[in-house]
């Protein structure tokens, strides 16, 4: 199978990643329970990974890295728990269901009020459209760091600019770009930064988390035990506690920080590769007869995704098709963007998504460009 | 080392929980994400797991059945998401703060009303306490299947008939007894049980999840992707996506999926072993001079838990001894229990608990009995 669907979860971890979740699963106990040595081992474990994470983000505590299940609960916990009510809130069309979700629920309870900022033809997001629609009443932008549809690259260090001018909270959905397109929460005025472990970090699913910029509160959603302060009616305090009820998955963590070693190591090289690919997928099918292309693959930053359609063909049926006649894995359908599809005008059909990982290759490339020239003849 | 604090994570799996882990993470993608092969596996992947538990727990549908990524979030969702806003709610001194906390925080929200039954003089739990603080405004029963701290089981299958009879929502939480002891969804009159994956059923830490009656209404706590019905605002009605926001933990949901295999061929074994073992450090400890042991370990059913306290030592400094001059690992201090601690009188010291798992040995529990002598000395 030629595995095109590394934005929906990288498929081809590094060999290092496995290993240490079964070296985790034999030896570490339950971290902050505890003072034994498994427990003890289990908690460095978890401390050295917020530790690699703090710096690969540059976000400046490793305590205010905080480990969640996926990056959906990330968003929960930085949407609900750190936006003020009665606030006017900015998004975007670009965002995923687990942004747009929470705060379509805020919004529904009149907890918040909402503007989306539309894109243009092509997908990108201005600036300034964020600046014009700011109003007394805004408190706190979400953005996402790419689109997941089109893989369009927004600009993050523009809108914190803004927020920082504008004292808004700026929450960053990176499930995206994180491992891929660098991310650097203090020079890009990210306040609170979700992200995955299973994507482009190349980490096990059951990972993901948030890094809190110091001085930003976060109320809990999940309150429960914290191995510290048992006598408190209340959830401690101090992060990363006060957002981590219950046991972490040490095992899934463990093998998230042995990636991040690999990520490391690779350096740049990650997202010269992806965006090698990227390109020559793009260049290759974009003349084709009848194909569509959505999205900027022209921009100097973009992730690993190329989404098309061909002729007037279901998006559906053609990744069906690409499935069972070229055993190619890509991605069709609503992608859980319904917004991006609206302002592309694919909300009926859907588009299908090509999206490339570091362990892809120029040959699987090259395939995938011939099953879809032959689809669209 | 000698591993006694299975009751907080069990440390040693079985060789096929590791193997199913890597596997997974080798081959399965995004569980309801895309139709290609590798997201088809994830799905199956998780989907036998849910049949699995299903089985286990005898919860009659296994689209009932939700993970998350441990008890205490499952907790969290069907506290928060289950019980009507002004009820009178029922639970007990033996919960975790995972029970605890999420329903102090609805107390001090003025949500509910709180009534916690207290335990007799060995830890104990009476269903005819409950039915006598039963009101006309009661409306759910929160209940612990056994207390992490003492190990006693809570007469689960009466306070249940209570439920019924009553019209109350039953909800239990199993952290300590899945696993090991026999847990029967139907006959128990169980509404929502929530489970841990990585203690008793011995599968990967970030595992867990609820059994929901067919008919009880769970709202969620957390929204996002679903992969499904990505056009609504709103999560989608049906279970599991109701309550399964984000990628799933598909990777540790494998290693659960082994593990249940194992626990089914071992079948009654399970408790057999923990329960002698338990049974064997209880009988060499209890007549040593100056040590006192909490809870009901003469009961007919008891975890692998025995709890104690040697002299007027503090807990934390004996477990260090343990430790230190032992290789023996327990657990001292409070336990994430602070009303159980309370109960017993042990709020300042609290107590050491050593939890046995299957995989621990006659000469391992004599061993500790030999250091709890000496330090008692």
């Amino acid at each position: 199978m030629i595995y095109l669907d590394n934005a929906a979860t990288t498929l081809h971890k590094p060999p290092e990643v496995g290993q240490a979740m079964l070296r985790a699963l034999n030896t570490v106990g339950n971290p902050s329970r505890g003072t034994h040595d498994s427990a003890l081992q289990a908690s460095s474990v978890v401390y050295s990974a917020r530790k690699k994470l703090a710096r690969y983000f540059n976000c400046p505590r490793p305590d205010h890295v905080i480990f969640t299940q996926n990056a959906t609960h990330a968003l929960n916990l930085a949407i609900c728990g750190a936006i003020p009510r009665g606030s006017h809130v900015l998004s975007t069309v670009l965002e995923h269901n687990s942004v747009l979700r929470p705060l379509y629920r805020m919004e529904d309870a009149s907890e918040i009020t909402l503007d989306l900022v539309r894109a243009d033809a092509k997908g990108n997001l201005r600036a300034a459209d964020f600046a014009a629609r700011i109003t007394p009443q805004t408190r706190a932008i979400v953005c996402t760091h790419a689109s997941n549809l089109t893989g369009n690259v927004t600009p993050i260090e523009e809108i914190g600019a803004l927020c920082r001018s504008h004292g808004l909270l700026f929450i960053v959905d990176a499930s995206q770009t994180a491992g891929c397109i660098p991310i650097d929460c203090q020079a890009m005025g990210i306040d609170i930064l979700c992200f995955t472990g299973h994507k482009g970090l190349m980490g096990p699913q059951g990972t993901g988390g948030l890094c809190i910029r110091p001085g930003v509160t976060v109320d809990p959603v999940l309150v429960g035990g914290s191995g510290v302060q048992s006598y408190r009616r209340t959830q401690p305090e101090e992060y990363p506690t006060h957002l981590e009820a219950g046991t972490l998955n040490s095992h899934g963590i463990a093998g998230l920080s042995a990636a991040l070693d690999v990520l490391e190591r690779l350096g740049s090289e990650v997202y010269a590769q992806e965006h090698r690919l990227m390109r020559r997928f793009y260049e290759g099918v974009r003349d084709i007869e009848g194909v569509t292309v959505y999205g900027d693959c022209d921009a100097p930053l973009h992730t690993g995704v190329v989404a098309l359609n061909i002729r007037d063909y279901d998006s559906n049926e053609v990744a069906d098709e690409l499935a069972i006649s070229f055993d190619i894995a890509t991605r069709s359908g609503a992608h859980c963007a319904p917004m991006m599809h609206q302002a592309l005008g694919t909300t009926e059909r859907g588009a299908v998504r090509f999206s490339f990982g570091y362990y892809n290759t120029p040959e699987e490339v090259d395939r995938a460009i011939d099953a879809v020239r032959q689809l669209a003849r």
